[in-house]
């Protein structure tokens, strides 16, 4: 199964790739490939300074060796030999108009268990409703077809897991977060196959029809202020930036998560009523299809 | 004793910022007075947009409560109530010439136990050796005014603790670094204060003599680039930093510590032989008073 799903990420990973290069217009994809010095290694691929995506990074990874023993002891299976495989991305765009994106497909093995871990999950800078609503109705299409219990779980776990307790804010408007599916693993293969395919008709609409929206210094400075928060987050709170920094990953490659430029001021607080203090609104968990219907999405 | 040393670490705040005014000419510290949900508070003071310095964070924080448990369990005393009181700065000039510069000085009281926390460490982006030996021989000083084993030793604690595992590197050109002093509280405060005052002549100079040296884009976006590994290292690594967050410290003032901008480009490596690939030279532990003698140090 490890093999199927390795050789799987690897082929999203082209066509994901190839869909944003498509949407960045003269951006391209510059390519790393690396070994592990532990066993196993990665493809990173990285477009910076494009037309659209000031930085955007896909990578993956199929790792195998020996878990420290933290790691060991909170995840599933015996032992302590693993081997990890996934794919993980995110962008990062020049304007702040258009939302800055994350996903992640895995699938693990460790001792007698195998299991798969990913999500999608959104961070709007000047939120659009309408966006919002698109974004989660794809990710819930994806989910409906397979069982439809996966969405609200996972919606809803991606609002816990994409929380700074420190700022009392989330992350973004959130998506899906799942992790340790086991059990079935075709159907649940099946599953995050159809969610990794979400991802393009997910996100790349948002960013067309935001990327000539009209933006200038208030908003850039914004956009960077915000960006601290995806740092903090990343560093502070995302187990698999910790999972892939403890276990001897390739930091360039973990670490490309990473805004191109961040802005830290101290305090600093948006007007009250202003746009940029509208973002607070949407950093709460919110049912956003509540009321919504999806066109031909099966239940 | 932890009075004193609340009182103690108020005027120092005061002398700091002082001593920093001056040396910025125009910049001026704005003060945040708050309180603590579960207990205490601070004074917050930063300056921010000054000549010298681009965001310069000097703290002071006196707090008490119930420490999480697994804090309560990793640190000395019995019990989980607690009282902690300290000053922190950390210093990030504008000019990528003058070195950025932390140091934090606490006092901590569990159960039965007291303690003292504390130290300083030089984060240069172009250094030059005489710089760090200026800064090596006056923390030196401080220490050997009251143990000649304690520079030794808290020299090399500070060249372990500010140590980035992913990147393998050292933080800056290290200082000094303690925890955990514990005994004749008398003594150690009395060390403490000199510790604490001999921050200003040892970094004040560093930062007069270099303000006015040349530097452009380049010189800018390398400083940008390495100020990632201070945020790498704060929000990953320092103690003080999760400690503070996890005991629902104030956010903003625990944060003031992460530079205004920053830069994270995918795999940048300076190239051999410039200025900027000097720089790693200096990321090493390195016994930078080697062969000098203090001119008037007791030991």
């Amino acid at each position: 199964m490890i093999d199927a799903a390795a050789a799987w990420f690897r082929g999203l990973q082209d066509r994901i790739c190839g869909a944003l290069e498509t949407l960045d217009g003269p951006g391209r994809f510059r390519q790393d490939e690396w070994t592990r010095p532990g066993g196993g290694g990665g493809r990173t691929r990285v477009l910076a300074g494009g037309a659209l995506f000031e930085k955007a990074g896909v990578n993956i990874s199929d790792v195998h060796g020996e878990l420290p023993g933290e790691l060991a002891a909170s995840t599933p299976g015996q032992g302590r030999a693993f081997r990890a495989t996934g794919i993980s991305l995110v962008l990062h765009p020049l304007s702040p108009m258009v939302p800055t994106v994350h996903a992640n497909f895995r699938c693990l093995a460790k001792g007698e268990a195998t299991w798969f871990g990913g999500g999608a999950d959104l961070t709007p800078f000047y939120p659009v409703r309408e966006d919002v609503v698109h974004f989660h109705r794809s990710l819930r299409a994806a989910c409906d077809a397979h069982d439809p219990g996966y969405y609200p779980r996972f919606k809803k776990a991606c609002d816990e897991y994409f929380f700074l307790p420190h700022r009392g804010e989330a992350r973004g408007v959130g998506g899906i977060f799942f992790d340790y599916l086991q059990g079935d693993l075709d159907r649940i293969f099946a599953f995050v196959r159809d969610a990794g395919e979400a991802f393009v008709p997910a996100y790349v609409p948002i960013a067309a029809r935001r990327r000539d929206d009209p933006w200038g210094e208030r908003e850039r400075e914004f956009q960077l202020h915000r960006r601290g928060r995806y740092v903090e987050f990343n560093l502070i709170h995302d187990r698999g930036t910790v999972f892939g920094l403890k276990t001897g990953g390739r930091t360039e490659s973990i670490l490309m998560s990473l805004p191109p430029l961040v802005r830290w001021t101290y305090a600093q607080t948006p007007e009250p009523g202003s746009r940029e203090a509208l973002l607070s609104e949407y950093l709460k968990p919110t049912d956003w299809l509540a009321g919504t219907t999806i066109p031909g999405g099966s239940t």
